[in-house]
């Protein structure tokens, strides 16, 4: 069972509230998701995510198929009985990854093969391929095999990756079955390039999936580039469905992307930024290691209503840091991913009420941007 | 407020029942105190310990002393409360690591001039800077500043060590003046050697502190020969007083020690062991790396009965392991400190059935000793 069901529309931008029914429960749009790499959300227990009030995370498909292997996931009864977790998944196809091994994988049209950057081992991922292992993992939510261009690109490359995208998302299509338990996206392509990117969406959205993303942004362009190109490449996308902004986890990239209709975000920035003692307040950046929170015995946030916050100091906190304690880590990536979480539920409520803009402003001259 | 109560003496042998009443509360023993060296059991959070039941931890007086200072843990208003742990806390003395030390320490009759491991700076202690350090943290039960002689040692060394560990003992019980709110307890020395640990229990006792430790065992001295030290030593240790054996936590140790009359164990081994996959289970220890657990998806231990047994197998285990995820030693130390700290319960149940040797035969066998 999928489905998606648009609550409202803001009255103010393209931003709206939805719902996203599963077989594992349902989602509040628009909504930030956890990113669980490697069969955990890094120093966190699914009891804690849940905590959280984190209704989705993802799961790597890269990751996964080469360790623990997507056939032994299977054998444990699937992704959400191997790492307890009950709610929704999201799995990416391990394009990204793959993609991003440089000068270890050949691009053809049947697939691309790569060497593992674990042993070097050499394998061979498909459109079928990712099926395969996402339908092993048992997902929820699977992403369609694409090919993600770098930025930045030349027209011609961008165009020719598009294409193949869009053949390798009917592959995925084809090749996947278990439709009742698994919701394939498909994945807007075309670069930086507006024609590029209403082609793709017009092709994709053709294909008719029960959700889509957009691909190929947040890959290191300026932040009015991605905001320009969301804002055509949105209108592309049909309104009964859900939209999916891949790898963004700042909070002014969530604002921006909810402000022009986007739904789902993800990324390891929250948890990535914790285990380096970089929390994200209501102030702004906090860095712990800063000596001046040396005798510093106020909370991380005095307005955040986390576990760590209320019952830590910055000075406890900077000493976990400084002495490397797993706790450390572990308070600053639920402080982290509480604060996303509830600055999404907060983002919600000010869709709900028609004040998103608003909201928006006070929070980015709190938080310094 | 500090009081031992004897509550029970076995037929079979000299373990015995008893509480212990503390500002912080009562601590039921024999009992096993998970150590929180830098302000934190490491990996774990205080609530999570108070879910296993841990009534009582560790605070280790060096290492607070130089990081974050024990001036900033008095600012913080304490141990309890810069830690976030309201049961009692025991601190040790800083003896034992500043002698570890070896070149970067040099001894004298008034104290310990030393070179921090850290950055090489030069400090001081001396029973009375241990008694002051310990003030400022807080702690429930005080340990006096003793000399802990290696083994093996010389006759004419391990005298002269214990007969200076009985003046700092003095000077300790003379500088610390908080006597109703932290219990300070003596430590008995003497090496291997008869003559010198029954005199030292003399001259410690003598002292009349509120408790009594057994120091400079489990030092690398075969465990017949820690019997045999402890089977003489207790017997001049008052019975209305409680008994603490520092450094011990092998499943094998705490029996033979509680077997001898010993009330209270602490030992880093098992949230060591932890971090490196290692788990006490009740067939024997097992390392979680070992290729054959690869799918294997039964837990842990199918006896036990803690928060990583009941919803992880050992094949999740050995992945995240693999994967260095900070989970792997979360669960890990969850698992390894439910396992002693049930044991310790199991143990207390013996006893008041009168059924310790037994008991303790049983799990030999099993455990494979
Ligand atoms: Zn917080
Ligand atoms: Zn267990």
């Amino acid at each position: 069972m999928f489905k998606y069901e648009l609550i409202k529309e803001s009255k103010e931008c393209k931003a709206r509230l939805g719902k996203i029914y599963t077989n594992h429960g349902v989602i509040e749009t628009p909504i930030f998701m956890p990113v669980g790499t490697k069969a955990t959300v890094k120093a966190m227990t699914p009891e804690e995510l849940k905590d959280l009030e984190a209704q989705i995370i993802l799961g790597n498909t890269y990751h996964l198929y080469l360790r623990p292997g997507h056939d032994l996931i299977k054998e444990a009864g699937g992704l959400h009985k191997f790492m307890n977790w009950d709610r929704p998944i999201l799995t990416d196809s391990g394009g990204f990854q793959v993609f991003s091994l440089g000068p270890l994988r050949k691009i053809t049209e049947e697939g691309v093969e790569f060497r593992s950057h674990i042993d070097g081992s050499k394998h061979f991922i498909s459109p079928e391929k990712s099926m395969e292992i996402q339908n092993y993992l048992g997902s929820d939510i699977m992403m369609a095999f694409d090919e993600c261009a770098p930025y930045p690109a030349s027209y011609e490359y961008v165009e020719k990756s598009m294409q193949r995208t869009t053949r390798w998302a009917k592959r995925c299509k084809d090749y996947h079955k278990n439709t009742d338990n698994q919701a394939l996206f498909g994945i807007v392509q075309g670069g930086m390039y507006k024609d590029l990117r209403i082609e793709s969406a017009k092709q994709i959205t053709d294909l008719d999936f029960p959700g889509y993303a957009v691909g190929g942004l947040s890959v290191g362009e300026p932040r009015d580039l991605m905001c320009e190109v969301m804002d055509y490449t949105v209108d592309y996308l049909p309104k009964d469905k859900p939209r999916y902004l891949m790898g963004v986890g700042s909070p002014d990239y969530l604002f921006e992307a909810v402000e022009r209709g986007i739904d789902m975000a993800d990324c390891v920035l929250p948890t990535r930024m914790a285990r380096h003692g970089a929390f994200m307040t209501s102030k702004g950046q906090l860095a712990i290691k800063n000596a001046k929170y040396k005798r510093d015995f106020k909370p991380i946030d005095e307005n955040c209503g986390c576990y760590a916050c209320r019952n830590y100091s910055r000075a406890y906190m900077r000493h976990l840091f400084g002495e490397n304690e797993i706790l450390g880590a572990r308070l600053a990536s639920i402080h982290n991913l509480f604060f996303l979480i509830n600055l999404m539920k907060r983002i919600r409520i000010s869709i709900m009420e028609d004040n998103f803009m608003n909201f928006k402003k006070e929070f980015y001259e709190n938080y310094g941007y």
